[in-house]
C-alpha cells in the first residue's frame, strides 16, 4: 500500500449503489398504474405522476414519504376526485410497503466494502428521508464500514464541498461511487475529486443527464463494485493527485 | 470571560424553542376537526389522529409528511371510507400550508443567539423531515450562528452522546436549551450535561413527561431565551464541572 492510496477517502452513495431502491419504486409505479387503468393509459399515468414529483420535489424532497403525497394527489387529479378513500388507503399501504421492504444488497457489495474499509476512511452519502435511509442502514449491516454517513436533502457541489471540508478531506484525494452522473459523480469531478459510476439497470428520469463526463483520470465507469479496487489501485498511481 | 466559560458549548432545539412550530400544528388541528366534524366529535377525532400518529411514527419518524399521511389516514378510518377525494386533496394542501409557513421567532431568540455565539460554539440540534428543517432555518436567518447544524431522526441518551463524540465535546462542558424535556433536557442531564428547559406555551402530547428533573446545578428553567446568558454565566462559575 503506497501512502497515496492509504490516504484516498471514498464515498458511497446508498440507493441503487449499495442496495436495490429503484426497482421497489418501479414495482409500485406497476400497482399505481394497474390501480388507474380504468382512468388512463400507462404514459398518461406515469407522466402525471412525475410532472407532481418534480413540482413537489423542492417542498417535500427526495423519499418515499413524499412520493406517497404525490401518488395520492396525482390518483386525484386523474380521476377528476372520483377515486374513491379504500383504493387511496391502499395508496398509503403501498408508501408503506416500500418503508418497510427489506434491504437486498447488490452484486459484490459486502466483500468490496469490506476489504476497502481496511485501508481507506470510507463515508456513505446519501439523500432522502433522514429516518428510512438510517433504517435501511441498520438493514444492510454494513453501518461498520462507514467511518462517517452523512444523510443530505440534496447532493450538488455545495453539498459535497461542505462534506469535505468538514471531515477536513481535500477533493484531489476524495473518490465518490454511486450509480447516479448527476448526483454522485458530476459535482465531485467539478470539484477536482474522482468519480467511479456504477449505472443501476433504472434510473428515475430526475437524476437522468446527457453525455459522458469528460475528466481523463479522474472518471471511471464500472458494472458492479467488484471492479472498484482496481480503480482504488489506479488512483494510487502517483500520476494521480 | 473566564475561560470555563468559553468553553461551555451550547445546543439548542428549534422548533417551539427558537421558533414557533406546535401553534401551526394546532391550526391545522382545528381545521381538521372542523373537516370531520359532521363525523365524529372534536375529542374523538384528536384521539384518533394521536393514536394514528403513534402507531406510524416508527416508520414515518416525526415531521409534515409523516402527519400529513396519518392525517388522511385517520380521516379515511373515522368516516368509514366515505371522505371524498376533494377533502384528501384538502388535507395535502393543509400539509402543504405548514410546510410553506413562514418561520416566527421566539421572544429573544435574535438578540440571545447573536450575544452567545460571540463567546460560545453553538450548535442547533433538531429533529424531523431534513428538507423541511434546513428549509426553517434558512428562513429563520439564524444560521450564521450555528457552528453545527444536526438534524436527527430521534433524540436521545445515545443520539446526544454522538454528536458530542463527533464534535469533541465533554457532557459536563455542554449546555442543552430546548423546550421538550424529554428530548432537550433528559436525555443531557443523563449523559451529564447541563439543560435549560424553556417551555413552550403548547406540548405536543409525544413528547410530554411527568415531574421535573432531578440535577441540582445542571438544570434551569426558563420563561423566554432571554435569561439564558445568567444561566450560562452560573455555569461559568467554577462549582460546575
Amino acid at each position: 500500500m503506497t501512502p497515496d492510496s492509504s490516504a484516498l477517502v471514498i464515498g458511497f452513495d446508498a440507493d441503487d449503489t449499495l442496495w436495490h431502491n429503484e426497482s421497489i419504486f418501479e414495482k409500485t409505479h406497476e400497482r399505481y398504474r394497474a390501480l388507474l387503468a380504468q382512468y388512463h393509459d400507462a404514459a398518461t399515468v406515469d407522466r402525471t405522476l412525475y410532472a407532481t414529483e418534480l413540482r413537489n420535489l423542492e417542498l417535500y424532497g427526495y423519499g418515499v414519504k413524499g412520493f406517497t403525497l404525490s401518488a395520492i394527489e396525482t390518483a386525484i387529479q386523474l380521476t377528476d376526485g372520483k377515486i374513491g378513500a379504500e383504493e387511496i388507503q391502499h395508496l398509503i399501504l403501498l408508501g408503506r410497503d416500500m418503508l418497510a421492504h427489506p434491504v437486498e444488497l447488490l452484486e459484490g457489495v459486502e466483500e468490496t466494502l469490506a476489504a476497502l474499509a481496511s485501508r481507506h476512511r470510507l463515508l456513505l452519502i446519501t439523500k432522502g428521508d433522514l429516518r428510512d435511509q438510517e433504517r435501511k442502514l441498520a438493514k444492510s449491516h454494513l453501518a461498520a464500514h462507514f467511518r462517517h454517513v452523512e444523510i443530505v436533502s440534496e447532493k450538488n457541489e455545495l453539498s459535497y464541498a461542505e462534506i469535505l471540508r468538514r471531515h477536513g478531506i481535500a477533493a484531489r484525494r476524495f473518490l465518490m461511487v454511486g450509480n447516479s452522473l448527476k448526483s454522485d459523480i458530476l459535482p465531485v469531478l467539478a470539484l477536482g475529486g474522482a468519480g467511479a459510476h456504477v449505472p443501476y439497470h433504472l434510473t428515475w428520469a430526475a437524476e437522468r443527464v446527457e453525455g459522458v463526463p469528460q475528466a481523463a483520470g479522474r472518471f471511471f465507469q464500472l458494472e458492479n463494485l467488484r471492479g472498484l479496487p482496481a480503480v482504488v489501485a489506479a488512483l494510487a498511481n502517483p500520476n494521480f493527485s
